[in-house]
């Protein structure tokens, strides 16, 4: 399988690049960047010196389109939506990364991003979730990869959900990545100095990961969702954990709740339910495909945590778990990291 | 003013010193502790050197009282209602900054912590939140010196819940703090190789601040409140962030809670307001005794935000504010610190 | 291959696991500990759920060597002794993770550690660096596996050294580690607050590496060296730099000394010799078994620099490739992780 | 005392604030920015939030003259010589902490930075290191204050230099830095991610900080000294640490080399020489203007280990010191901050 990565030289472009140079179906045969064209990968990421040494080219569907079978779309926002649409032309299966294509409605899309050049394609593409869409994915042509936060929210809140055992007009969910997360362009707030020893909110009630979160959830209940959705800036690289607060429409035992979380997730390889008690922390999914979710519980208060690693199953690992699934190989290939610890 | 720190060694011992020893009407004159005794201060804590070189002596009140006019008791709880009777006996004036006179309830306290062995004292002892009891820490020989988390928490609640705005059966407080709040005791979690590049939720609904984070909220609003309080521990050494949900009982505009808060905090010299849309980082009170506060709006959700520096605003801070009051001196001397960014 | 991993609680027994885990040829059949005897490995690292749920056994040779191939002892020095003679008396393989084997000189090693109990082993054992002794350690059967720093600084002289190409009296290693290098037993310089945001000095001319690297080092020339070493701190979890000033016998240029390293490392997987005018960071290693290396050169004095993960080249990932040269199997297989960056 | 700091927006600009801003002495009369032009301070900093709320206003050296008696110049090199001559010439004091003015040499200026276009002043300024210059800086108009590098080398060696104890043709300084110096400007390498978790060397042998220690080397033992120098980048906000190699003409005991360097500084309020044995670690100067020394001996070979907070003794602080020395003040004043640990 021959795979074209477009803007390969972000973070989820280079995770994907350590994800896809150890599969052992999957041949990288293009990688695109505005920046760096013409430069070796490795002269901008000596990290994989010996082992992607391709050489930059600039985006140009038709000379990249022949090459390759499945294209990943790690550009930002915007840029996606004009580049996706002459792959799907050309009938090749592609990944996008951004938020381009994970809202159905472009009047939504509109009101939070940008207007939206390829509507179109909205209601072709499948939100990437696999423990939620496994089935859509492997017919799609054009997969949504899901938010990192959205990632992190979605799969604890779906058994509660399914089963409508919580009240869904006060679900509060207070999320903290880490600050790969905002990429590698140049931003004051991503310099080490201002990130490091300190912690910050920012975007609350107003963060563009919301309504994707929000369309999710309401597609799996059944009715409107919209959550309280508060994100923060971890001091660290890689990592993402979020506290999500609920209300049971009636009490349960803990261990009910225990069997709730594990019955749904008994058969899904990347979702680990800790066992009762235990709360997660990220460095326990770190380099890894892994979403670990704990939870307290008090009367008909309870407090779910998951954690995920914002680059691997918030981006690129979901990506390639995608990739797999409409590909109909193993799921799990190349994506089975071992959480590396410490 | 002569002052004696009972429990030196630990991060909010050290922590007094770096205030008091910079204190104009203050000199330090006994240091105690169990396990250096006989050694100088900055055997143990070379960054003190040239600065507090005084010999730590073993924990004698007949010995100590007669050289001091103020006690800072910096022991565990536990110990502290083991030490400090004795000096209040001896008519001293004492600042503990543990969590056993905290609480006015001998049987929440037994609840959630040990058996009390002082609790004649717990009527005597004064809440040491200046900004809510100023009044009686003027008066008080007892101050018991709140915890890290119930600071940053009270303080952006008290204006909401004096004038009875929120609904108080539905308030969650999301809190994070750096591993300085573990103290310097020896335990795997606080390992630099489990705590850094990594995040964590724990205690939650369990956590024993939320005893006394509940109690002094019912105080303010004349009627019980139990929060929902999750606490998490962040991957650096100092600084805390709450982010806090409330319901408010009808809506209000944004800039009516700006001026609530603003009206409430304004002759306060220690709680900064942000201006309306900006949300606060730790970093920008490190080394200071602040609180900063923020929020955002939506409807009749409302997010207050706030941070401190667990080791000032949340400890060693705090203290000395209160000597200061207890003492008749002006209640920023010594801890008017400029925070430190980056 | 049926491998037992002693001391499997330790950071490089879990860096074994994580490693061993996702090695096709290996099956881990035992796991031991002293404090966590009868728990899942799980429960003590909660990371490798789902992946290493075998229980901690007591190390018992008798009961675990019929069911091993290899055996790597991932104990502290001086319980290493006392551990392997009984599996090399049972003929296995043997990777002593630990410093006992590692010093062929029975009197130096009683010099910097201890009494030493299995004397008898030491001319035994090969020291497990693939790139000087390949070929010993194909034919071993115990193989001492060396110190983080030893290997980063006997890769980047040995070409030099070889050659005869520079002042043995006079070289000067400046090492940085992070912190995952001390273990994780409880001792105050290793918690979060002493070593965050910190960088430190530590056994300066005192380390006990230094007569494992001098042996190594002498080994190589033919001659006695005794190099100057300086190991410092890291404020972080995982990496080893080595800056290391040498001073030429005569001039060479710039690129001489680039080919002499890369004509040195040409054919081996796990040596990146940088593009000149490139210097080494320790992320570009992160999680990987590499080893990279870079110079500046002005006159006769050349400064190196080398990078390693000391959890990888530096310990676990070094024992794996040493297993796979002895069993005869491909000597990347399972380590050749492509480093996580960032 | 009216100060103007001309460049307030960045680190060293910022750091002055804080230590201006409680300096008994001294009004800050103008803050000038290019970039935040119109806006007030803590907009840009709300760190200073009720501290430092001065509207920023352009350079224009005619408006700010009048109103200020001494000048800090915090912008870059380049931009420094084009800035200092204008308040010179209308006999203001000024330091300044760009290199601009700490080589005497117009020539050695020129090879490694740009063409000098304010040569005339380069006899004029004093170089501001007080432990060396006191007298001189008594009586300077221009103070060229030092790098944060030259500082922590020149500091340890010049008891040795003085006395003619070492070789000078083989001095060695390897030394590392926190991110804070590389300033708040936007680089690839100075974000969170590129440099947490992470460690390098960089421009080794080619380091601009070089001539400056070079020059002033030179002058303290009155001839030509050229040292290997090697910069290293730290994953934290603060402090530096340089280790120093250098051999002694003919031996020492470790007492005598302790002696050396306690009688050097006895009377030098911001130097400590650390109890022999005791290594140095940055996290002991943090916040303060402190540069602590420590060394390990071993026959002829003698390793120097410094450390300092690159903000404070290694720009502002030290800037501060020399403006208490010009203005016939306390050195101490406003400088004397107790080290923040952790």
């Amino acid at each position: 399988m021959r795979a074209a990565i477009i803007g390969a030289t972000g973070y989820t472009g280079l995770e994907l690049i350590r994800i896809l140079s150890r599969h052992p179906e999957v041949e990288i045969t293009a990688l695109t960047s505005e920046r760096y064209v013409g430069q070796r990968y490795d002269q901008v990421y000596p990290a994989v010196g010996a082992i992607a040494s391709r050489v930059l080219e600039p985006l140009n569907a038709d000379a990249i389109a022949p090459r390759a079978d499945v294209i990943f779309t790690a550009v930002p926002h915007k840029e996606a939506m004009q580049v996706v649409p002459s792959f799907i032309k050309k009938k090749k299966k592609v990944i996008d990364l951004s938020a381009d294509f994970r809202l159905t409605d472009k009047a939504t899309y509109e009101t939070w991003y940008d207007a939206h050049t390829a509507p179109e394609l909205l209601a072709k593409a499948v939100y990437g979730l696999p423990e939620i869409n496994r089935k859509k994915i492997k017919k799609a042509q054009l997969v949504a990869n899901p938010g990192c936060y959205p990632t992190s929210i979605i799969l604890p809140l779906t058994p509660l959900l399914k089963d409508d055992l919580i009240d869904t007009s006060a679900i509060i969910a207070d999320s903290k990545s880490g600050v790969s997360g905002a990429g590698r362009s140049l931003k004051t707030g991503s310099l080490f100095c201002e990130a490091s020893e300190s912690f910050k909110a920012y975007s609350i009630l107003k963060h563009r990961h919301q309504p994707e979160i929000d369309e999710q959830l309401s597609g799996i209940c059944g009715k409107p969702v919209s959550i309280t959705f508060s994100p923060h800036l971890l001091p660290m690289n890689r990592g993402m954990l979020s506290t999500i607060y609920v209300t049971l429409k009636r009490p349960m035992s803990s261990s009910s709740v225990q069997n709730l979380l594990t019955s749904q997730y008994k058969n899904e390889p990347f979702v680990r339910i800790l066992p009762e008690g235990t709360l997660p922390q990220t460095g326990w999914v770190r380099g890894s495909n892994y979403c670990d979710i704990g939870f307290a519980l008090s009367g008909r208060r309870l407090v779910l945590v998951s954690v995920i690693d914002n680059l691997v199953k918030g981006a690129s690992g979901q990506a390639v778990q995608n990739m797999n699934i409409m590909m109909g190989i193993r799921e799990t290939m190349a994506v089975d990291h071992v959480p590396m610890y410490p």
